[in-house]
């Protein structure tokens, strides 16, 4: 129980941070103010969070209570600002940053709602939810649609390393291993899907409207 | 009190099923990739639910933990995807579908708010958003002003069929007929607001912005 | 006790009314039907405060079981349809409207969240997001991205709001004191924001791209 949880937060602030940056310059891009882009970069980093904590009960929910993890995007953002010049020449951290967050978030997420007494599907519903609920907000927000909805495999990732958490729990495999497994296929998949351009079929029909996506993403 | 709970779980699957049917049609029109499919399919199935359980205290919501309705969603997104050709054929049966979805949640979203003992105002303002929660994230998420807030009575009748319910437990009228009634006069009243292009009144004023809409719903 | 509860409960009634007819002449200004207008005044009246409440484990939401928002924000929308043709020759007044009801939810929200005994954190982010919650969920709706994000000084002028009366709490000064301080501070610095076009720093980097705005706001 105790090593569940201090890996449970560990990985949760290391997904913060990365979530937050990967928030903080999508804000920028769009040219909103300072306060913009820390509220966007705490969205981000907590509200896929603050999704999972209300639905199994954590209330209130720790992105709200526990000053680390405003702390933890705060700093990202400030970051994010003072650095831009150099941080826009990192493309290829950048998305590093957001396979990292979307990983750590799976398996943290997961591993909470466990720790909640949820059932499995509860564990793995939310550990995805918990990796892509920030993302989404930030789209909606920022008034386009999703990208986990029309891009290479994002929220198909976070599925696999949700599962594995799950799975391995319900062995009764070591919390380490498990949880180094389940990060290493959720980044692994969505890094290949990256660099090799995978998606998911589209079945697209005759009459399919096409995206009016935002140019970004 | 058993009554009552069957006839809330019969309801609520049934309109899980429609739901995902029109929630897999309008992805596939927007041209997501099968994730997104399957993933709107469930946000319109279970969305709704699922603000009506956190609001209710229902800790997980159902959506979450019941795998019926994972199951339910799921298997109405693989059935539109493989059967789409069929599917495009029937429009009219589409919009019946979204029309039973609207009538069965409207009704079993308030029996669930009175079943946890929640007043009148409760009841009849959640079985709405049960009724209407999933369609508004649908459009929310498919970057485009919710069509309930700009159609033919859609939220209204969900309304009626909702005071129904709340009125008919008051006077501690049969479930049974109270929950036929309330169904049928919800269904109705959409059925014949599509076929007769009812709608409520706009009030334009000459400075009023024209909607820019989507093209579709 | 009783003092703060009488304060939190007087505020926050105003801060509804003042809301909903912000909210109901953007519903109008769209070309929302009359179920759409008053759809969206209650959400920018008390969609801020059911998302505090959720955080906060006040369940039900206060704003889905207490009859006096409902009736408030109903009443707020009916007037701004019957009066448009008055209302909207008070510009002014209404950015007044807006300004007042951002004051004072900010105010009673960090209230109500120090009431249920939650941490100093909590009372600030979630007095701030009952203040702006509903604005967000209103430009959500709308389809465009949210004008706290961009515009003079808002969410930030909540901010203070709250602040101020977490501060004043943790030194036990007299609560009438704090509320008032709080509100005028949060009026004044908003107020003024719009004035004299105050705004916060942007940051533009060359490679910015415009956003995208709907042309209100």
């Amino acid at each position: 129980m105790f090593e569940f949880q201090t890996i449970y937060n560990v990985l949760d602030l290391a997904g913060t941070f990365a979530f937050a940056i990967s928030g903080a310059i999508a804000a920028k891009q769009r040219g909103l103010d300072m306060f913009g882009i820390g509220a966007i970069a705490f969205t981000v980093a907590c509200g896929g969070g603050i999704i999972r904590d209300l639905c199994i009960g954590a209330i209130p929910p720790v992105g709200l209570y526990d000053w680390r993890y405003l702390a933890t995007a705060m700093l990202a953002a400030l970051m994010t600002m003072g650095l831009y010049s150099w941080v826009k020449r990192l493309h290829q951290p950048v998305l590093l940053f957001d396979t990292l967050g979307l990983s750590l978030f799976a398996v943290s997420g997961s591993y909470k709602a466990l720790l909640y007494n949820h059932n499995a599907e509860v564990a793995i519903l939310l550990g995805m939810m918990t990796a892509v609920g920030g993302g989404v907000l930030r789209d909606v927000l920022l008034n386009r649609i999703p990208v986990i909805f029309r891009k290479e495999i994002y929220a198909s990732a976070a599925l696999v390393g949700s599962i594995v958490v799950v799975v391995g729990e319900y062995f009764k495999w070591p919390n380490t291993i498990v949880s180094l497994t389940a990060i290493t296929l959720c980044f692994s998949l969505r890094f290949f899907a990256l660099r090799y351009h995978w998606n998911l079929p589209v079945f697209k029909g005759e009459e399919s409207d096409t995206v009016k996506g935002s140019g970004e993403g």
